[in-house]
């Protein structure tokens, strides 16, 4: 039983335990809870020592930094803006407080840059592996959610970014997209978002299987949202760059699918938000990578499987 | 630096992140968060096995139960009702997911009995302890969040039930004390509340720390708060049973603050509604038991202590 099996399977568990206030829960990038007519987000992020992350290729400072990131990240792909968080963390009996006070520096240095306070949590010492958990509430103002079960075949898919290779460096310093999303729900007729946390082919799986639908990325468009990186990393190992464009987890950019948008007709997008097509989604069940000279092929899903 | 101190510090790194909607953050059971004039409630426990449980003790169905259970009782310590819960959980690679799936089982269980949905969360595996963490979302409705920092001198000061030797069971099977909490504060002039979660000698320090006061303890109400299994557990070690009233953890009753409401002059209560005094709130330091023949001892807080 894969991670995603085991979120089907508890996703059915949770079902009938549903109040009416849950619009949209386990499933999408964040759950939507309905208050008062207030659409409220929540959600949260668990990293783990030697699974997400390690002290020697990162500080603990940036360890914390990217716990809230990944958070942020989710929020961004519902169109929301956080309001607060909380952090539990749990350290070896040996590992110094000061590691875990230099984590909660980052955590809070990005908390106040995007204004998410946080506000509790917990704090354990037992674990062999240090162990983070931030869950995240944000709401959306004056927008819908955006969820991942919108998207309709014919619609446009776009990357907000160049993709792959984010292992290199982008995975720890990534900003996520809280303001571009607020502003595309607002501007452009959205009708599915997630973050490219798994990678794009897993990703855009994840949209396809929630809006019962499938997709078509072309290779000529494919190849303009490889990564510098991406190329890099390609040089040290077997993968080919569109390969690690397409399959590379941790870029944190969003992926969209925009109704009756092509390219050309895309209005002007302001400073710091790029849209970059990639393909389209269609009414078959499965993702195809279709050539110029018009064959295609299929496109399994190949990110990272966290629970196997 | 010990759990306590570290919140401390956590709490004074966050303050200046704190937006307007946080009207209560760090240092109380829950945060409370307003959003368009609602009054959220915000937390988060974590349980680690070998820490705070172990499958020799308790089977998983009773881990998962407890896990949300400790939430529970948290959102109960404000007045609050749940709304919505998220589950992160960690499990060693080794752990079948049999074992997860019954821990899910008797946190759904728990959701269900409570109307308090499991919306998301995360699934991990790669630490070598399994790790649960519930992050709870809840609502104050019609009443407001009764905090740990309203306790005014002369308050009495009341528990929701007898205490100690919880360990012989109670704390697996408790049930949070929610429909109590939410009917305490419509109809009595609470003060202040905590759950006695690490025991009443640190949770009574808590509400003093928090309400800048000090209590003293009356020993002949104490003698009356002794539950059965603090007198069992009593006899197979060196501590007294009241020892265990006071210190033993995990109870998870309610520890109340009553302005102006001495027992003698308290209402009937509804049936499932039990108030026993303990003492009253002054306006020194420290919290002191006083004995019938007017002597009194300072009592310092033994409950226990996570991080260290």
């Amino acid at each position: 039983m894969n991670e995603f099996e085991f979120i089907d399977w508890v996703r059915k568990l949770s079902k009938d335990a549903e109040a009416s206030c849950v619009k949209t829960g386990i499933g999408d990038d964040l759950a939507v809870i309905d208050v008062a007519g207030q659409k409220l987000l929540l959600g949260s992020d668990m990293l783990i020592e030697a699974t997400h992350f390690t002290f020697a290729a990162a500080t603990p400072e940036q360890v914390g930094r990217k716990a809230l990131a990944v958070c942020l990240s989710d929020c961004a792909a519902m169109a929301g803006k956080p309001l607060a968080a909380l952090v539990s963390i749990s350290k070896p009996a040996a590992t110094d407080t000061q590691i875990v006070k230099q984590i909660f520096s980052g955590i809070s240095k990005l908390a106040k840059k995007y204004s998410c306070p946080i506000v509790g949590g917990d704090t354990c010492s037992g674990t062999e592996k240090l162990t983070i958990d931030i869950s995240l509430l944000g709401i959306c103002e004056n927008t819908e959610p955006v969820l991942r079960s919108g998207a309709k075949p014919d619609d446009t898919i776009y990357v907000t970014g160049r993709l792959g290779g984010s292992i290199l460096g982008k995975h720890l310093h990534f900003e996520p997209k809280i303001q571009q999303a607020r502003w595309m729900a607002k501007n452009l007729p959205l009708t599915a978002m997630i973050d490219i946390s798994d990678g794009l082919s897993s990703d855009l799986n994840h949209i396809c299987e929630e809006s019962k639908c499938g997709a078509e990325l072309r290779s000529d468009w494919l190849d303009s949202v490889i990564a510098p990186e991406a190329e890099k990393i390609a040089k040290q190992d077997s993968y080919s760059p569109i390969e690690h464009a397409l399959n590379d987890g941790e870029d944190f950019e969003l992926l969209v699918t925009i109704s009756s948008l092509p390219p050309e007709q895309l209005p002007e997008l302001p400073q710091g938000i790029t849209l970059l097509p990639v393909g389209k989604i269609t009414s078959e069940a499965d993702i195809k990578i279709i050539y110029p000279n018009g064959t295609g092929e299929n496109l399994p899903p190949k990110g990272y499987n966290h629970f196997s």
